[in-house]
């Protein structure tokens, strides 16, 4: 690996611990009552954005070529279904497991990739059109997922105190 | 430049843009007075935030070494203080032009960088420093802000009606 493909993998792998470290601190922070709160007026709860961003990191697991998802059950939960679906759901202590779990687990896969394996299909693009469009690679995946869990981090913030 | 450095760019580039095409999107779509609401209570207006994303935007300017601040009495108004200081802001008229023209002006920028010029210093970082820390380079600010973009993108989008 040259020095500047580890400088691309250093931004790209950092940018995801970056923001999944927010995520857990901010687990990690608020109160039970904070996290089973709306995050705005009628809008998700911490409790079921945790619970997303958890079902979203799992199914990096068969995307990325990493093996099974660990929790399949999250899929209906927090990624078919809207919070206020009448579907029975995990405990809030549950869902803060799953996302440890599962956020360890990913990281260990992720600094497990080589270099050129960011370069490769993901599972959701077939390789027929992957060989028109190579973009569509796990290093793609990567990014567009931290994007995704800063978007809702920046909505999981209104659970805490204003400033000021 | 090589296949794969193509590809790095074009993931990268496209990250900000489509984060960037969503805000103006959301401008575009939403009314003057929604943009003026707060996107929940006692949190940023729509206004604030595009404020805040046209000033970390005009930022880069001077940070990648493209130029000097297009607006820079934006950053008074809309990084060193919050919305609710009692200074005097521009309309939101204002605000939607100065995004859309720094927004053009960035990307105009963004794709005329060659590729080694992504790993060079930015000018928040003394050489000393950028020695010992090589990633902190261009292509670190530019997913850096990415993610900043998609943090208030997230809040912004409370400002829309709700799904069912």
């Amino acid at each position: 690996m040259t020095d500047q493909q580890q400088l691309i993998l250093k931004i790209v792998i950092g940018s995801w611990e970056t923001q999944s470290s927010r995520v857990t601190k901010l687990l990690n922070t608020l109160s039970d009552e904070k996290l089973l709160s709306e995050t705005a007026k009628g809008r998700n709860s911490g409790f079921y954005l945790i619970g997303h961003l958890a079902a979203v990191s799992d199914a990096l697991l068969p995307l990325m070529g990493w093996g099974e998802k660990l929790y399949p059950q999250l899929e209906n939960i927090f990624l078919k279904n809207p919070e206020k679906a009448s579907i029975e759901k995990p405990s809030l202590a549950q869902v803060k497991e799953y996302w440890a779990t599962i956020d360890k687990k990913v990281s260990e896969y992720i600094h497990a990739m080589q270099f050129e394996e960011w370069f490769t299909r993901h599972n959701a693009v077939s390789a027929e059109d992957f060989a028109k469009e190579p973009f569509r690679n796990k290093m793609n995946i990567l990014i567009n997922r931290t994007n995704h869990m800063s978007y809702h981090l920046g909505q999981m913030i209104y659970l805490t105190e204003q400033k000021d």
